[in-house]
């Protein structure tokens, strides 16, 4: 259950108490595609580097390994060797962005496997029978996200739509969180607004699904094309209407300055590619922006990629030794920027909630914004 | 220096006093290319994985980021995040098997950069130099490995050139050692016996090259291509003319086979790039025999590689999350496996170690063998 600690503003600080633990907010949820976050990082490593969530993909679980195998197995948790809350996504996001041929229809999406082109059906039903199998902690609703390009009419059928599928989900769930040999009987649900970048139709959204009284919210279909600022602005508009003691949930967002921007509009989970994307380019995150170690400047730098971090690659390892392994194309230098640029996201979040609690937010959101453009090093 | 603490039969148990630590032997090197282990292993990985030397490959790392520019940086050591002993090998093998253009002439080699092709010279004297800029605890001897399919007159003249070589090594070890700007002034040298498969030319080359007085010795030029009962008869006819109260070390040496049969014929330093090559692929060591871990019977296995094994990858991942990991690409998997072979190599020595001390070598060595022969999984 969720605890609203203390607000700063619209910034909250919350507790989500689960049966994998409790989840300090706001939470940056750590990628990991297959069931391992990619760069060589174990569930040891996220230990070590203050991971509190762990996502994984349920498409990519579905169709590669195999969702009931790991139930046979007990589950993604002893899978992975991971106790603490791991989120699974719909599988939806990937159905619509990976699978070429696709036809949605009010059942559900028929589609290919981007693997071996085997034709798979999945509806909300499906969704939820494969997040049980994998026994997450946190499921996601199966929803359409649709292209940023798509007009009012189509975003507006498609959200009834969502809507029509989310009552299934919810219906779906409880029958599987009810037999004697599900693998999580308390797994929860978390419903997801959408709407595009039509305010009024995600207000109308968030008011019809908050009355389904779920465990979390989210706002998917940002970050898929429109502008920081449009984004803010559903934010501004959206947040309000989702219930404030319940999680909100930003989907697939973001660097670190539109997480301290969605955190002062009230959002506390998150969930982004980026750190260990950049990480796996030699792109890494500072209190001074983004560094580029594949720069010949770093050649002979003895620092650390930030002066102070406790992560396992600054507490060792120079930006030169690193900068070398990288241009070497030796896994070692992949894993390094990942584990650091993981550590920085999630010690970010810790700055953000002690700011929160101290009534500093505004203040800690202008330093620190501030601090991402007046680089150290600039970012070529 | 080198303390000879037991013998039991020929094996030898000793200690190698180093300005880095002191190392136990037999020992097992573990071989970091450009400065890193493949398969995204850290020093700090080193460290817990109980390795007692890294092994870096000097060519590597002149034609890649360039000794000049790490002894700038302070050395390899300070370069890698290593404190203890690294021993380096001299390049001539690399020259002699990636380059494709090459000319051997008295002075040294002529051939081309295997990265861009550009033209390089080197000598005993560059390889000492290159090493020393590099700071390595021990330095290899530059020699010749001649092709095993070379003639007696081939050999005969390249061992003749090798040790000519070697005395030149020497004699720039003692120059560069004694500059002021030296990373590491205690730098050591050992030299290589080569001969190829003919135990006269080598037995003539060991009493010649032992009269130079260095710090160690290696058996080169094995292992490329002739069986193993040839090797081993190198080494019965070859160990007992190199000094007894000196490493010996059997270069790019072996399966775990190889080591107890090399151990048992008084060899005690080691290295070679099977465990983190056949981790890379999924092929992990075990007591009862190797296990190709891509194998189906292993999906839904949840036992760790090997039962008590105390690495990194047993104590917390099963075969069967391995094994997924492996099949989705994920450089985790590999990372798990190389882990698993480099703790699994050096707790062996360990093992050797300990059997040697109890004057028990000739039962650890059948039990042990046997025990390979006899796989709780056969390898397929
Ligand atoms: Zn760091
Ligand atoms: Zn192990």
């Amino acid at each position: 259950m969720y605890k609203l600690l203390t607000k700063d503003g619209m910034a909250k600080r919350g507790e989500f108490e689960t049966v994998h633990g409790t989840i300090q907010t706001p939470v940056f949820m750590n990628v990991g595609t297959v069931g391992a976050i990619k760069g060589a990082v174990s569930t040891d490593d996220l230990r070590t580097i203050g991971t509190q969530v762990e996502l994984s993909n349920t498409y990519h679980l579905h169709v590669r390994t195999g969702d009931k195998l790991i139930k046979e197995f007990g589950g993604l948790h002893k899978f992975m060797g991971w106790d603490k809350p791991i989120l699974t996504d719909s599988g939806g996001f990937q159905v619509f962005s990976l699978s070429g041929l696709r036809k949605i229809k009010e059942e559900g999406v028929y589609f290919q496997s981007h693997i071996d082109g085997h034709h798979i059906f999945m509806g909300p039903e499906e969704s939820m029978q494969i997040q049980s199998n994998l026994g997450s902690t946190i499921a996601m609703a199966f929803d359409e996200c649709p292209s940023s390009r798509a007009d009012r009419t189509y975003i507006q059928n498609s959200v009834d739509r969502t809507t029509r599928w989310l009552e299934r989900c919810k219906i779906k769930m409880k029958e599987l969180n009810s037999l004697p040999d599900t693998v999580n009987p308390h797994q929860m649900l978390f419903g997801i607004n959408q709407g595009g970048i039509f305010a009024d139709i995600r207000v109308e959204h968030a008011k019809k699904i908050r009355e389904l009284d779920l465990d979390g919210y989210a706002i998917g279909g940002l970050a898929v094309g429109e502008t920081h600022e449009e984004m803010y602005h559903i934010l501004d508009e959206v947040v309000p209407y989702l219930p404030e003691e319940k999680p909100t949930y930003l989907m697939g967002v973001g660097t670190p300055a539109n997480i301290i921007e969605a955190v002062d509009r009230g959002v506390d989970f998150f969930d982004c590619v980026y750190p260990s994307r950049n990480g796996r380019h030699g792109h890494v995150y500072t209190h001074h922006g983004k560094l580029n170690l594949f720069n010949k400047k770093f050649e002979l730098d003895p620092r650390p990629i930030e002066e102070g971090c406790q992560c396992p690659a600054c507490r060792t390892y120079s930006r030169a030794y690193i900068r070398h392994l990288l241009k070497a194309k030796e896994m070692l230098g992949m894993r390094l920027c990942v584990l650091h640029n993981l550590y920085f996201y999630n010690h970010l979040m810790e700055e953000i909630r002690g700011a929160i609690e101290a009534h500093r937010y505004k203040e800690f959101k202008k330093t620190t914004l501030e601090g991402f453009l007046t680089p150290e090093e600039e970012y070529r």
